[in-house]
């Protein structure tokens, strides 16, 4: 389609991309104001994404607001780029007609993304109102497990036999009625439609007509099953820098292609999902959320870290005669534990992103644990002398800086043990290893920290 | 260049991409052997992405080996994916020469990618062996800032004046002597230069040869200064969803193009980064860093830690009386500090996030920590009133439940004020916000829990 209207840098007033404090004070007037022509005007040079990030950014009121006020304006992109739990809040405030009205507008693997989340009526509602084919193509994708790579896929390719030339497959592109949107190769495929090759359009329009486009294929060629999970996609796509790849149904058929765009938003989310989780937060949590989800996400894991808390107190209170006789324990004991924590976070943290991009497999783990301990015992050595010095110099009992500085030896130990296996462990029992969060790690810290410093004093100090 | 081999899926026993078991078993026995045959013969169908993967996951002395057998089939494609650490040590033990060869080979972003972070000495060496326009590209590459668009942008680009039509453009391609190995637009200037427009090669394949180029531009339009950090042009490319944008200087002149491959490599790296700060390791560390470095690594922020802990300690010895009175508090107290530690985290993640993705604005910044703040109310409420149940029955004294849930509601409260204000702070301080991992808002919430439960306890228990 042609278009002579060029959509500028959006408005902001810096170069990092940020909305402008302008914008969106001149939007939220607008709003109050009930101004739909200056709303219009101010939201019309934003792209969807920077639309959805103003909504995400505004109150809950004036989002509403916005979206009645916004009408049949309201852009089916905007939708796509919304954070996945605002999406039903918008849409719930959305008229029926003004909804169908922008989805289908949207590609078939945008709307995928769209109803997925959806319960059953609310998917049949939209459904109804596709086209046929839309409604076929979003239907078979849906068919798909979730997070995999026939989800990702958009269902439209543009693909030519294997035994055509360069000029054959030029003729064809440029007789074709429809082409997708963004198409980076014309994939090759050979009489039972199996993808054997990739073509660049830079290629195609540089080489020779008469040349076999065998001649002219990438030298990378990456197939990528339907059912492959998402997290994979997107790592293939990073290690390999594919632009775009072929995917295929179980008979090696051509069903779909993945473009690298959709594989940065997977690999994003992926980051995120490991960061939020490995700090024990709800991996769907957002700045949106509401106080009580907000709340609800977070309480999982405190409930879970409030009995290893509970856990660790146990094993203080087994030495609470220790701590009754010499208070200076109680004072220096959580040096030791806290001390523990920290480096089993840093190990677990490189643990898990390790196993992430693959670094870490089961041919060199033995090496990796070993690495860790060694780290940990040179760790331990340095800060448990550090340790004994101010214990020292703090309590002037010479035996209790001895204790101090061998309890955190060891559990420096403990703790990049702790830090490597049991992320290493979730991740054999096919449990995402970010789990192993603050909790897990941080109670094998606590437990031993605590059990090795209180029990060397009761048997060496009392 | 026509291209007859196809190159397959890497060698792998499953469908996840990690190097097969098997494969790493021959490789480490052909090296032992030091059979250059077999070596070559199990390495070439991998991509070089995945021989830097090995390399990464063999020993050190393995990996010295495996260098040297290879002799002059070291390719330059495997440095450019090699870890910034071990590229170092890769590169010392290849010959001059063949690295050179391997140097010459790469495009000149990757070569400026592999020369930026070597010291002078090293830079010259590399340089003087490079043809005059690559090293020409490659040092005006290094005029820009580290970490800008200028060092990640390829200087070839492919340009066509904005008065065209696709007739013309088509042309220009095919007859083009030399085009970029792979690019997705024909970018539109100005007489002076300055781009204009975008036109997919698609659309130029598929247009009507007197077409206006202006009339088959891409809607979406976005330009990126040539000293722009690294960090926004990835957040443009995945915001967006750009393929490809002209990069200029400040006369906005066309001086290059991104491509969304390197964007995505940048987005990868950013999070890594952001993930080991939070976790108080350093954002170069990788699991092939030796024992030494890796401990040296984290013993800077075990070193802050232990400062911090060391105060919290001491806010425990200024009560430590109250505890000398009364044992129960001992055991009890990490418990106050670790749901305050967690809680802190929590939110210090999801602020830290919410920067990076410039979520959370000055615009919306209120209402943000009046949300964490109910937030951490909410909880603090709950984790309260259950562990006031669990004092009480565990000690059987009715105020030191009350103190518990008093201490434990303001603790909350108060890590969910030190979550967000401590990275919204140091993000006003143009200092990463991911530094502030563990030690600086656990110090707030250790010292708080203390100072509170302690002192709720000398006053009313006492």
């Amino acid at each position: 389609m042609p278009n002579t209207e060029l959509q500028t840098a959006p408005e902001a007033d810096n170069e990092d991309y940020a909305l402008s404090k302008k914008l969106v004070a001149g939007v939220l007037y607008a709003l109050e104001a009930q101004d739909r022509h200056t709303l219009i005007e101010l939201t019309e040079p934003l792209h969807p994404a920077d639309i959805a990030d103003l909504l995400e950014q505004i109150s809950p009121l004036d989002r509403r607001r916005l979206v009645q006020l916004y009408g049949e304006e309201f852009d089916g992109d905007i939708l796509s780029e919304l954070d996945d739990g605002l999406r039903e809040e918008v849409m719930a405030v959305l008229k029926p007609d003004v909804l169908a009205e922008a989805v289908r507008d949207l590609e078939s693997d945008d709307i995928v993304d769209i109803v997925e989340d959806l319960d059953e009526p609310a998917q049949e509602a939209i459904l109804e109102t596709l086209e046929d084919a839309d409604r076929v193509a979003v239907e078979q994708a849906l068919s798909y497990p979730e997070n995999t790579a026939g989800r990702l896929m958009q269902r439209e390719t543009v693909c030519a036999p294997e035994h055509w030339t360069v000029g054959e497959a030029s003729d064809y592109l440029r007789s074709a009625e429809e082409l997708p949107e963004q198409f980076y190769h014309v994939i090759l495929v050979d009489p039972r439609m199996k993808p054997v090759g990739n073509v660049t359009l830079g290629k195609l329009m540089s080489s020779h007509r008469d040349l076999p486009l065998t001649k002219v294929v990438e030298e990378l060629f990456q197939v990528i099953p339907a059912t492959q999970d998402e997290e994979d996609v997107a790592y293939a796509f990073n290690q390999y820098h594919l632009i775009s790849a072929p995917v295929v149904d179980e008979d090696e058929r051509l069903v779909g292609v993945i473009t690298i765009d959709d594989a940065m938003v997977v690999l994003d989310e992926e980051h995120e999902e490991d960061i939020l989780r490995m700090a024990g937060v709800s991996d769907e949590a957002s700045l949106s959320d509401t106080i009580l989800d907000a709340a609800k996400g977070r309480a999982t894991w405190l409930f879970v870290n409030l009995l290893t808390a509970i856990l660790a107190s146990g094993v203080i209170n087994l030495f609470a005669d220790t701590v009754d006789q010499m208070v200076a324990l109680a004072v220096l004991m959580p040096i030791v534990a806290s001390m523990g924590g920290n480096a089993g976070t840093q190990t677990m943290t490189v643990t898990v992103r390790a196993l992430a991009t693959k670094d870490l497999t089961a041919q060199n783990a033995w090496r990796v644990i070993r690495r860790e301990v060694s780290v940990g015992a040179l760790n331990g050595a340095l800060f448990g002398l550090i340790m004994a010095g101010v214990a020292g110099v703090w309590f002037g009992v010479p035996m209790l800086a001895l204790v101090i500085a061998v309890a955190m030896f060891l559990t420096q130990i403990a703790a990049a043990l702790g830090g490597i296996l049991i992320p290493m462990t979730l991740e054999r029992m096919n449990v995402d290893p970010a789990l192993a969060s603050g909790p897990f790690v941080t109670t094998v810290t606590d437990v031993v920290g605590f059990f090795l410093f209180l029990g060397l004093s009761a048997h060496m100090l009392l």
